[in-house]
């Protein structure tokens, strides 16, 4: 192995460039060349590559986004597609690809392997944590700080106000974000999309808070729940009791981005450090992770399989400790 | 005058609780006693008022929201209500009012001492920064900080993908936040109530980027603004750029959370300090403003008028500096 | 059991307050009463005990330092401190305690009860992450966070004039803090007090760096280091190379304050339920930990044992990654 | 006027970047050329000079630090420096300068307008504030929320253990950072060097608190205080106070980087955009500045004599507030 490119794919996470700086810097320890792909699979196929030195992922350690873009290529899922991309990688001699992204990026990896037999490696960067075969994806423990703050300035309003504030944060499929922030912020509801959620539940419960005169309440809302997420639970709280000031806010895009915390560092880092590492050691076709603080590697064929099914036990602690 | 009370009035502001601060401990300073009213003209109506101490205050100047709470009192716009509230201040022996809050709540005292001739002096606390008489009112330097942050995490996911966003930020009447959070962020556009927005401006700009290749964009827009909005905005761009990625966000209630900035606790000290000073001196009818770094004192009649016009000149700048 | 009371003691951590609420709620939520105990053992000899409601810990979990207050306690170190604490208890009938703290902490809770034998659970709370039988101490998330926003401003100055920076960090004995940080601030070098810092091995490095024209360099040192901190290696720095611009800066006490971070708040809000639901459920003289994200339970004796060591390959990374 | 050259001299300062971007953007707007020369008046003679196109400045409006990078020059201060200097600037045909920095910078280019005639214009880019001729520095906004952020921390600190804290903020001949820090962090007490401290008034002081049971104290001091600094102050104390629990941090270079605030953003821009405006329409040998929210211009002449008085009302009315 003696050329590696490396590439970001699928939604951006703070991390994402934490990593792609020790992926470079660890190849070129290594001796390797390493090469930059912009803008994901659909950079590959256009050839947008480029060689890295260690000086290109100077001062990036701090940053959010990634200085390689990142894209959804649709042009990848086609057969001409990938024989596009695999001549570009072959006119630069590549013989080793690390892929920073989700599922979604995994799974282009295997088929792409399959085609044309091109060793990958792995490494989870996705806000939603969401991934089997890792406890850890990068961007998520940035995101879930990012969604506190923005929280913890709504309980300041809300609380002014007596105000009942419905806070959407991402999270499809996955409520590790909602879980999280939600109990972070001492929320009152917490709904998260692995979970059916009744009205009359919520309904009661903001009543029994009226009796007891406690009118300020936090409900953190998935986007993936089934309400809808936050506009719709919030006409549907106000049709019943048309007499509270119920108001929502979706938190957006500000929890893709920003500089990432240590924790989103330090593992960007060590996981950078042992794609490559796993590369020049022969491993393809796996994804890097983190179990029991240590470093470990799952097949690709796991990673995109289903995660591992949220914590219910916490949501129950939830509802006890905001009493 | 012997005995104050102190209300917060109207949405609340980041540096509402440093200037309770500083009117409280001026107040017991000077040898008064200093009561605390609860949600504004609501709780003076209702008795919801309280003797309080230099530690009442304590461990505040920091904190956002308003631990007086606030309210709008439809009840205080009659006759009848604001007899309650007057009865309810003579039950204490209140000989002076201070006021936290917006032109609203000038009005309100304006109708009150006509009818009741208690002295009241209002400080400025509206994040807007829309009050006549003043350069300046509490909570706009901390909201426009938290709307800057914001929108550079949006500009990193903006980047990373190459997608034009849309971020609608407060304002109804007034295009201050958007002005400055928008040149702060390199805003390729910004659109204000002050100014009619014209789509064709709006696309042509885009359309030159795209052919500079300039494809991340953002565009801060004041909620007042009159294409209604981020979303309304988003749109009306993708109807006529089909092919662009195009997103929209609005910030929202972050916006009058969070801890107050230096420049909100220092001027809601002054003003706090100015306003109790004001009333002991036997001025009346005056809010607290700030005029050149200088505090000055503004009758209500003046402070309830529209506010200056803002600077075009600065978004002409802007957009020189963003090409 | 029927009463619980609630310390905390040694230096003070981010996410105390968190782990108070949720001792708080879920002793209430189990039907027990609850007693909190101010600054500490010293307190509970004093006597400052009060009964804690649902309300006492609203709007804390977001707060750095601790509502109880702490301190050091020499009395307690003596048999008739000890007895006097105990009577204090006995007033009111306490019959678990719940204890929030370090390896001081335990050790206290361990003569305490052989001579006493009131159960007693225990909560890691110190910055430091340095205590066995967990893998987690509540504040170290938070305290590398800060350290690492401090670092990376430093950065922007250190690079604005081509200098040398040394940085300290907190960390008399361990070297997590100076680790984590520095390998997230992408640092030049670290030095732990877990390795003999090598004065020959710096100034060879930092000559490299000069040769490559790399003129900018953070070194961050824990406290604990073998130098004996910032100013003591910048003054040896110096006197080999005196022609370099070298500043050092010590971080201090801001590392041990701030709002939580997420991670802080919601391990602290998993202790602390698990503390009283061990308490109830029979347990005595046991920390709860955290292993592979579960809750796990460890002997008092054991937590009190010298910590596992720094995982130096980490170090090692760190270098190549800087390089 | 045809060709532009810019720099930034002397400290480096939040917002320099912001700066850079306008006057560059502003230039290339107006059909001018522009270089940027690093590292100052010495890259000037070191012919340390490059072009700047519209994106050499993208995305640097929200970076502390300074990508021009600054340094003091004494072969500035010498005949054949400047000679060598002006020979650099005459190879690209140079006809006007940007000059971004402190009162240092604008004596400098006083001089080398003696000696060459050379048009030059500044911007007042320092943390101190401390400049004639403006009532605002670049720098000096961000660097009192900095030290705001850190001395919120440490108090929750002195909090959670009742003690008194002295904190050292940055201020060597202007206490502007200490007054506004000190009194939006409700300092008990605040020392500038603009006036005289007495130990027995602090001691007083200290001692009242103790009797009043208020045991935690934040001192804010700045360095250039004539008790040298919060080290030497700690010992004073302790000398009188032994019994007390005092600790002493120094902020350092922390409060020079950092994001800028939007503030800072805003004023760089404008004073960038002026600065350029500046020059073409034929002014020479003038610092922008602001005043009363508007663009002024005073003559280096004025600029480098002493600043004005600091508001000594300010430090009264923060004893009354945090008594």
């Amino acid at each position: 192995m003696k050329k590696l490119a490396l590439l970001t794919s699928g939604g951006d996470a703070p991390g994402m460039n934490a990593a792609i700086r020790a992926v470079a810097r660890t190849a070129l320890y290594n001796g390797l060349e390493i090469f930059g792909i912009r803008r994901g699979y659909q950079g590959m196929i256009d050839g947008d590559i480029f060689k890295m030195e260690t000086t290109s992922v100077s001062n990036i350690i701090q940053r959010g986004g990634t200085i390689l873009k990142t894209a959804r290529s649709k042009e990848f899922l086609t057969l001409e597609g990938r024989e596009k991309a695999y001549r570009q990688l072959k006119q630069h001699d590549i013989d080793g690809l690390v892929l920073i992204g989700g599922d979604g990026t995994f799974k282009g990896a295997n088929v792409f392997f399959k085609e044309y037999s091109l060793p990958a490696v792995g490494i989870p960067g996705t806000i939603d944590n969401d991934i089997a075969g890792t406890d850890y994806t990068l961007g998520f423990d940035t995101a879930v700080n990012t969604a506190v703050e923005a929280i913890d300035k709504i309980r300041d309003t809300a609380e002014a106000h007596d105000r009942i504030f419905i806070v959407e944060v991402m999270g499809r499929d996955a409520g590790y974000i909602a879980l999280n922030s939600g109990i972070a912020c001492g929320a009152e509801d917490i709904l998260v999309p692995e979970q059916a959620s009744d009205i009359n539940v919520i309904l009661e419960r903001i009543g029994n808070d009226k009796r007891r005169k406690k009118l300020v309440n936090i409900i953190v809302v998935a986007e993936g729940d089934d309400f809808g997420g936050a506009d719709a639970l919030r006409i549907k709280i106000m049709e019943h009791l048309p007499e509270l000031d119920v108001r929502s806010t979706i938190l957006g895009h500000i929890q893709r981005g920003g500089s990432p915390s240590y924790f989103d560092r330090v593992q960007a880092s060590r996981m950078g450090y042992a794609a490559v590492n796993a590369l020049v050691s022969g491993q393809t076709q796996v994804m890097v992770g983190l179990e029991n603080q240590e470093i470990i590697y799952t097949s690709f064929d796991h990673a995109i399989k289903q995660h591992a099914p949220l914590d219910m036990k916490m949501l129950e602690m939830a509802k006890i400790l905001a009493s």
